[in-house]
Parts: C-alpha cells; structure tokens; sequence
C-alpha cells in the first residue's frame, strides 16, 4: 500500500554520486516501498544535456514508486516545495588552489542554495550536505535561512561510520552486521575521530576482540580517514556508489527508518559534548519523536579526547575562516 | 530474519553496469531482506586493481546481507558453487570490426564461460546474459553444458520492456506503474518487438487510451529500439544504472520474488509461438512451480506478425552464422 509522497531535490545529479543515487531513491530504498517519490534534479547548465540522459535511465527502470523527475538549472524551480535537499554537487579543491579560494567558492553556492531553500522548499524541508568541506557548507547554508529551522541542515558523516565498521570487520573476520556503535565525532575530513570506545564485535566490546590497541591507534585511524583517498587510487575515481549508498542510509535514518539505532551524524551543536553551540560537528544521532536527536553519554579517555578536540579544532578553523570571509 | 544465501559470480564487474549491479545485489534488491549474499566478481587481469577499489567501496556501505567478496580473475574461482552467473562482460563492436569478428572473439568469451560455470558452479545455477550479442552469446554459452540444464541460460530483454512501460508512461502521462502486459519478443537488438497488444494502461487497453496508432507503430517502435543509441547521445556513455535495475528485476523474477508477474526474458525455445526449438528468445515468462515458463496465449495481428517474423529471422541468421564458425 502506498501511503505518501515525497519530493526530493538533488543538486550535482548528473555527477558520479548523485548518478549513483537517484535509481536508490526511485527504487524505495531512501523511503522504504510504500512511499511514492519526485525527483528534482539539479545541475549546472552545461551539464543538463547529461541530466537529460539520467532521466531517461529512470524512465527506463519501470520504478513502480517514482511519480515524477524534473531536471533543472533554476534553483528555485529544483527546490519547490522539496521535502528533502539533497546537496551533493560542490566545486572540488583543484591544483593550485588556495583553501580560501575553495571555500570562498563553495561559499557562494552555499549561501545561494540555503536562501532559495528558505524561500521555496517546504517549511519542514531537512537538508543533507554532501559536497565537501560539507560541515562548513551545511554551516554557511543554514545562515540564510529565516523559516526553515537551522537544526535541520545536515551534514554527512555516515559513511565515514560505514568506512569504520568495514575496517573493524574485515580485522575481526566478520561482517559489518556484527559490528556495532561505532561513532564518527567531528568533521568529514581527516580529523575525523571514528570513535570504538563504546563499538562491540559480536556483542563483545571492540577492543576486546580485536586485541591489538596499535592497530586501532595507527592502521585503524588512518585508514578511516584516508580511505576517500585509497579508493581514488584503487579505482581512478573518487568514492561513487558507497557515498550514495550512505545518502540512502542517512535520510533513512534521519526518516524514522531506522528506528532507535544510533547513527552519526554531523548536525548543528547545542552545546552538547563541550562543542561551541552553532558549529556542524558530527555527533552520535539518533531518530526520537519525530526528530533527529544527538545522543547523550558517551564518554572518552585521554587518547579519545585528544582526537575530539583535534577535529573540533579545526572546525572551529573553518568556521572563523568562513567568518572572516564574509559568509557566516 | 535471514533464512538463506546465495552465491552471484558477476563478469565484467568493474565495468559501468558491473558498478551500478553489485551494490543493488549486496543491498538486498534482487534477492529481498531475508537473503544474504556472496559476491564473486569477476573481471580481467587489468582490471582487478579497479576490482580492487570496488570492494573497497562495498565494504564501506555496512551492508548487513553481505556475507564476503570475492575478485578474481580466474574463471574457476568466480563461477565456484555459484547460484548466480550474471554474464555482463563482452567485448563490444569497435570501429572497423566485422560482426563475424564480434562474434567469433565472443563466442570464444562465451564458449569458455559456459564451459567453467558447467564444471564449477552449483548443478542448478542460473545464468543471465547481459553482454552483447546477448541472445546468441547465451547460445553459444549454453552449448558447452553437459551437468547444467540448458534451460537455465538466459538473456536480458526486460531492459527494453521498461523501456517500452516508460514510453507508454510518458505519452499517456501517467506512472510506469499505470502500464502493465508490454512484451518483449525475440532478439535484444534492433529488430526487438516491443508488443502492446495485451498491455493496458490504468486497466485499459493501451490502443484505446494512447489513441494515436500512427505513434505507436513508428516512433515508439523506434524509441524502443534505439534507446540504447539514444542514451548515448545524451549521457556520452551507455545506460548503465536502468541496466543494472534490469538485471535486479529479472533475477528477483526468475527467483518467485514478483510472484506470477509476467515478465520478458530471453530463454530456450521449446518451439512456443512457432520459434525453432534450441533458439534464445524472448517470450513472456512467468515463475511457476520453482521455475521459469514460457507463458502461453499471446496473438498478433498481421502487423505485429510481421515484426515477430523479422526479430525471429534475424536469431536465425545469428545462429547460422555462430554455427557456420563452429561455435555451436
């Protein structure tokens, strides 16, 4: 039985990921497969010969779910009444470029996408950024707004969680069904602090099992937050289908979907943890009443703080970087 | 609950298809919640280093069904106690290059894959074939068998039913789910008969609603035919992801998961609908008593006669030419 719908806006949609993800969404594995679903896809002008192409693929998969797909380069056209936004495209760091001139860049876009969400996605939109740095632009996105509620911008760290957990699985000989609260803290870069103090193997704790705190502390740790990088090696392309992959699973989450699980989640601070209220910082989020809640209690030792406060560091960096821009 | 797992070996899985295919499987969508799944990707000695990224990928998606990966480049490794070959490598028609060249340097692939998927898979192993000449590669394929049934090799032509659902959809403006009872008849190529004269849309006759006899006998049969082209023209690359989604849907249907759904599906001719017993054809087929049928009752019309005939000439010729090189 179909009982909703719902309309999603995808900038970046005729790009590597977001060509990985409009089929999930259409398919129902973002709303489960009651849900009926409208694509707005978003790209730049150039790219909409591209996006046209995207759009024949989705008519072409019989998609029992997918109501319909408009593809545009108007954000105001792409927004309209969107109940999710999903931001995936962002300009990508290039050579020769200085780290202001990215974010200033990046800003720009982000500014513009937050102001046009305000004034025509729906008042409940929630909004996903996936374009890198994604805290910062989630951060520089949500200042426009005057009716959509910050809290509800997003960044996502979920895949940085699914990047842990096949780390410790593949260590361990087990599979990723077996691992549990993991936790990504902080930014989505590689400061990021994947978090197994609280994570069980099993239902054994962790560290327990895998017996080898050297590994956790060097190999474990860098080849979480290096493994963007490791997969462009591997395949001469960045990450594609894992990064829709966790899109899916975060707007499923972020949806009720997953019910009471945790799942990480880089949302807009309270306070919570000693993180400077207002800052896009990853935390341990669960769905709760009908929102999206950061969830109390963990708890860290000296090696876990010290990586804590590394990444919350350097977003406290991005932040004044973008502020002394002009942008927040 | 998870109540069993299945064994997939996946040719070509680093090519575009292969990329959009093994991250449905490894979800859950061709074989459903309760089913965990192997994967045995199989590629080309260059490839395996981008094999190598893609499983980097699949383990980062925290996949809860997905028991282990393996990537290889040996035949006999990949198709091992396999459930599933999912044939999506060939060579493709390079510029220059005669048809008897393709077929001789395919039939060569396909020859030696059914040979090794005789020797090492499970006796009751089902094979999908994707890679082009599809039809006749499953012929080829299916010559070397002596344990397996030959009726267990297939090939894909529910990729042009949705192409033929989304085309209706579109005119008539409505969902693909609206659009039921489209046909696939005989050769996944150009000659394809996209048959409407049992589909209905909203429950009506397809003739009646569309309303336009003169579209329906050119320019749907046209943009059915040459989607493939037509995707190309707007993507610069080949359908990729409503490929996958064909692949995910007719294996889900050959394994009872769409119920008595009808569905298109090249598979051996029994000499239903007058087609040469031995030829890979495509007929309406259905899941029934734990197998797949070839579903009975299906008439044409002087026109749609005339189209079946050309598509089943055009098998014919195939056939004759893979015999005249000594490939069956």
């Amino acid at each position: 039985m179909t009982t909703s719908s719902v309309r999603v806006a995808i900038t970046g949609a005729a790009g590597h990921i977001g060509y990985a993800l409009v089929f999930q969404i259409a398919k129902g594995n973002m709303f489960g497969p009651h849900t009926k679903v409208h694509l707005q896809l978003i790209e730049l002008e150039p790219q909409l010969p591209a996006l046209a192409g995207v759009k024949m693929e989705l008519e072409d998969c019989g998609f029992p779910l997918l109501e319909s797909v408009t593809c545009t380069a108007d954000l105001s056209v792409g927004f309209a009444e969107a109940d999710w936004a999903l931001l995936v495209g962002a300009v990508p760091r290039k050579q020769g470029m200085e780290r202001s001139d990215l974010l200033k860049i990046n800003g720009g876009i982000f500014t513009e996408q937050g102001r046009v969400i305000d004034a025509v996605a729906k008042p409940t939109v929630q909004v996903l950024v996936v374009g890198n740095p994604c805290n910062t632009n989630a951060l520089i996105a949500q200042q426009s707004v005057q009716r959509v509620d910050p809290q509800r911008f997003y960044a996502m760290t979920l895949l940085d969680q699914h990047r842990a957990v096949g780390q410790l699985a593949t260590k361990a000989g087990v599979t990723a069904a077996d691992v549990e609260g993991c936790v990504i803290w902080g930014n989505h870069s590689a400061t990021q602090f994947p978090d197994i103090a609280a994570a069980t193997i099993k239902l054994q704790p962790a560290r327990a099992v895998i017996q080898d705190d050297a590994w956790l502390e060097t190999t474990f740790l860098q080849n979480v937050q290096q493994r963007g990088a490791h997969i462009i090696q591997a395949r001469g392309l960045s990450s594609a289908a894992s990064a829709a992959n966790a899109v899916v699973d975060t707007v499923a989450a972020c949806s009720g979907l997953w019910g009471d699980r945790v799942f990480s989640l880089a949302c807009t601070s309270d306070g919570a943890y000693g993180v400077d209220a207002g800052l896009v910082f990853s935390f341990p989020c669960r769905y709760e009443d009908g929102k999206v809640v950061i969830v109390p209690g963990y708890t860290q030792d000296d090696y876990g703080q010290g990586l804590f406060m590394k990444t919350l560091e350097e977003l406290r960096a991005e932040r004044d970087a973008v502020s002394a821009l002009g942008l927040i």
